[in-house]
């Protein structure tokens, strides 16, 4: 196999898009995948601050590399979300990574923040780990951004990620998941971040692929909670498709925000406004975030 | 396990309804889906003549024993699709059950209306074979109501029939299909019957069932030209969901029909137009049933 671009011996192949390329040229192509999208969607501009939210994984810490190569001003934010090994690891690899790449990495504390960490809101709650956490690193990631005065939240969400989120909304037409499912989120009030994914061109083989070409040191394993999840099990159900039917991901995901999207975004609008309690913004009195922290501070007193 | 209706011996399971049958109560259970299906949907009443679509199978052939014991008005249309002896054996099955139960069953020949047998249209148009036989069809079935005056067609889709459907047209963002999945099809053409979908509230699994207990002697052979479609694989998948979670099918089909289906009902309006050629409803100026039979016709001369 050879590369597409310079004619070389090929490091990969990407069926769906019926290439091979050399490690420099993928490396090149990685990277004008993620320009492509922070052009196509506005995401953010070269003067403009990004708050890039890093896991310690593959995905953003590729992410956070590919926007450092490119001249943008980032900084990193780092949610400490208390499970046991799993987050002191991940927590190492961003520091060591911030260190060498001579960036700044802010660290918000989840048990500090609601008052415990994930395994015990999980226990408190009696709801999937996924949904306490989700919750807490939406809600903060949104914080830091405000009080830095970063406008816009860069993840690291691959094309396999949306694509699950997008099948797992779809089986249950959760229809007021549907048109917020997109590479970018407009700010819709003063106190409420842009929120971008600049990889959602690009598979979890190729940011895996990008982050061992760049010697990225990231966690392999994965969180310890994420066992039996059905976004895993959605994965599964695509992986499946895709090998039989090369860029089968893509075109499920791409149809949907080409074509598909439109028709669910007048289903509901929702009034937004400033939580009593946090003065974050949220759809009733107080916001959910507020709720889960009384509830853990509840339980835990 | 107890019958949920009669606490003896239950003779079937029904996960996604947390309930088990016996025999005599589960075929009861089977005739209030099919009238809950023709009520809600008002598919078709006592005075009018139904035009059953009847393949041999056992969700068709448990359609029309169902309709028959109601004391609808029923006509059974068998579609010879020319496929060696599986359209013979098929064929048989219902020429046999309309003489058990004194209806009368038309048969009309794809070969000579289109002008070759399906087998022979899959190599002309060099096309999968279903995409032609699914063509005539729906060709066939609508201009043998129209000639009888019959105004509405009923087949055998079932549940996993139509969540197959769904899943195969949201994977591709067909955006064109999804207005048109429905249980009942309106007449939006004086030349066009209703069309409707008795048994879509029904597993396969559950007209099986019904076929069984019944004693419905029907042909279990699928299609020889059904291996490896897509459909088939959408089923595997659909299966694989519904056995780690049942009603997993269930939720995607009606959640879509309740509250996802109306977003895409007003994306696209078409011009229907009678075709110069045939008569028969169209949205270009000559059908493309007519083509294909000018297709098959050119080829086979």
């Amino acid at each position: 196999m050879k590369c597409r671009k310079c004619g070389s011996a090929a490091a990969i192949e990407l069926r769906r898009h019926n290439a091979a390329f050399c490690a420099p040229d993928f490396l090149e192509f990685f990277r004008n995948q993620v320009r492509e999208a922070i052009r196509k969607h506005r995401m953010f501009v070269k003067d403009e601050r990004v708050l890039v939210a890093v896991s310690g994984g593959k995905d953003s810490l590729a992410l956070w590399d590919v926007l450092i190569d490119d001249g943008y001003d980032t900084t990193g934010l780092y949610l400490d979300l208390g499970i046991f090994d799993y987050s002191k690891e991940s927590r190492a690899k961003c520091d060591a990574f911030a260190a060498a790449r001579g960036v700044s990495l802010i660290v918000s504390s989840v048990a500090e923040e609601v008052g415990a960490p994930v395994p015990v809101i999980k226990d408190v709650t009696r709801r999937p780990p996924c949904s306490g956490c989700g919750l807490s690193k939406r809600y903060l990631m949104n914080r830091v951004a405000l009080d830095q005065g970063i406008p816009v939240v860069a993840t690291g969400h691959n094309l396999d990620d949306e694509a699950a989120t997008l099948l797992g909304s779809v089986l249950h037409w959760r229809t007021e998941a549907l048109p917020r499912q997109s590479p970018a989120l407009a700010s819709t009030h003063p106190r409420l971040a842009r929120r971008v994914k600049p990889l959602y061109r690009l598979s979890e083989r190729e940011t895996a692929a990008y982050a061992f070409m760049r010697k990225i040191d990231y966690i392999v394993e994965e969180c310890p909670f994420a066992k039996g999840a059905t976004s895993i099990e959605h994965k599964k159900i695509l992986d499946r498709m895709e090998d039989a039917s090369p860029g089968a991901k893509h075109n499920f995901l791409f149809g949907f925000l080409d074509r598909a999207r439109v028709a669910f975004e007048n289903v509901e609008h929702v009034t937004l406004q400033e939580c009593a309690r946090c003065g974050q913004v949220t759809t009733s009195t107080v916001c959910a975030f507020c709720k889960l922290s009384d509830q853990v501070k509840r339980a835990t007193r």
